[in-house]
């Protein structure tokens, strides 16, 4: 029997379906509609109370924050330029008006910190829970978006940023362990890649691109299928936060499986040419101060391979999943 | 103390807030986002299962048809036509995946009848209640594009398509009431007036324009305040359908109310400068077959006059709303 998962989902809308020439659908972080040589990108997502969030583990202005930048994180994964934002919401009369207000609040501060422009939405009570949907709006240089699918062999495969911070602060949040505040926060309240994932976009040495929002496996797997090769990943060189490594005792499980299967750290995770790779690196460290990280290269033989000390790394882990499916 | 409402939030989130000349934001049926000539419209609307619908009440292909056509009625309404959809679904793990998979074909299938393009969206599983957000792109020549501002004195407000249906058929739901299946379905199941709204965007004589998505009442009340003139409603043209005149002992309110303060007919209520009334309801039923009724005129008193048989006629129905607020 077919089991109700988001591939399941996927795979049905995007099935015999025909789009015209300029515009590029369901598979990769955002769709793209081209309009000349300017594209326009967008995104959606959704944030449901007590399966994405608690109003009790952080702030209104946390939620809010989080619920733009997982938004916004997904137009620099195609590397893109956010311009603007409608907001959704789905209110139970429960939700006390000062935090309603403290959301709207700072969801604006938000947008106006990462100049989008809130332009519209939808506003309902909701019988359960608080319900978030946003709807993201960017361009990008038709010749500067990068796809899932530019991958190809020999390329280098690296991240920006952290890898496993969030999972960690969930596991602790839901664990109701004290402290760890940093890896609290890094789920609580993520910062998107903004201007670095449009900066990537620019750069003809990178060949593809996601966010690690499903955890550095699962985005991996997306990123091998689409380009149709496959990768080693070597998980030594996993990028781990000072405070993930200094919290492996009050976690449940070990960080490198916080880093691996973990979702919601918003990194990026894209593909270099190998002989532009030491200029690349050199340049983004002149304008940026974030951790990128070589941790893998593209293969011939597809498939996903995990090496630890350069020996084979079996990954018993249990990918994260809205629908706890098979991946 | 202030309430919880949505004209709260919309207030709150439009305040002290500056767009760029080329973008027109919260305020009308959908943004606008000016590209050269062509203008881009995006809209979006939130259904929360036992707040817009219950699964009891009809099919999964009427659920479909109704989540796309609320979110294409407000691209109509702004005299555009529909390009682009994005489907959110947040989705218990109580709902039979027959069921989803039948909306899933049925969204399928309208956005194929409908000339729209499924592009992408996002996928969740829901703690409790089926969720569908969705995200409607469309297009328009700027100069076609009706806005709620636009209307003037002496305008003749004019509305396209029957007013009431939808609440009765909610009310004869709700209450159990066998047969009066066409007003069911009209709240099941409802038509955007899609081509419509693009010929009246075409037509100058059309001044200002939205979608009674919610009721009448509440409607032109948003269209003189937008367009700072007031307006004169002859109840006694209110278009009612056969089935509503024929259902008005089963229900438990007069048409009349269904007519003034029920929402979801997802009708086209616009003002028409006068002198070209006359030409633009032929040329229109030479083209379409729906019922075009002049139900009124804009005045430059403000305020919404109510009357019956050329006498004054008090309001007492409390208009819909998501949040019980006072209007």
């Amino acid at each position: 029997m077919k089991k109700l998962s988001e591939q399941y989902i996927i795979d049905y809308l995007s099935s015999d379906t025909t789009l015209p020439s300029n515009i590029i659908g369901i598979g990769d972080d955002t769709a793209v509609i081209e309009r000349d040589t300017n594209c326009e990108l967008i995104t959606k997502d959704l944030l449901i109370e007590d399966q994405h969030f608690r109003l009790r583990y952080g702030s209104p202005a946390q939620l809010a924050r989080k619920a733009l930048h997982v938004n916004l994180s997904d137009i620099a994964a195609m590397g893109g330029t956010p311009l603007a934002i409608l907001l959704g919401l789905s209110i139970p009369l429960t939700l006390p008006l000062d935090y309603l207000t403290s959301f709207l609040t700072a969801f604006k501060e938000e947008c106006n910190k990462a100049n989008v422009h809130l332009i519209g939405g939808d506003t309902t009570h909701s019988p359960q829970g608080f319900i978030i949907s946003i709807t993201a709006i960017g361009q990008a240089d038709k010749t500067h978006i990068k796809y899932r699918s530019g991958a190809t062999e020999k390329n280098v495969l690296c991240l920006l940023g952290y890898a496993g911070d969030a999972h960690a602060g969930l596991l602790l949040l839901e664990n109701n362990q004290p402290d760890c505040q940093p890896l609290k926060d890094a789920f609580l309240a993520p910062t998107a890649l903004i201007e670095e994932g449009a900066w990537l976009g620019k750069q003809t040495a990178v060949t593809a691109m996601l966010d690690t929002s499903d955890g550095i496996y699962l985005d991996l797997k997306r990123l091998s299928a689409a380009s149709q090769v496959g990768a080693i990943l070597n998980i030594d060189t996993l990028p781990l936060s000072p405070s993930l490594s200094q919290a492996s005792e009050a976690l449940p499980v070990s960080p490198i499986e916080c880093a691996l299967i973990g979702g919601e750290d918003y990194g990026l995770l894209f593909t270099v040419q190998a002989t532009e790779l030491k200029a690349l690196k050199e340049s983004f460290s002149r304008h940026f101060n974030i951790p990128f990280t070589v941790i893998g290269v593209m293969t011939q033989q597809p498939g996903l391979v995990l090496q630890q000390n350069n020996k084979p790394f079996e990954c018993h882990y249990q990918p994260f999943s809205h629908f706890h499916e098979e991946q």
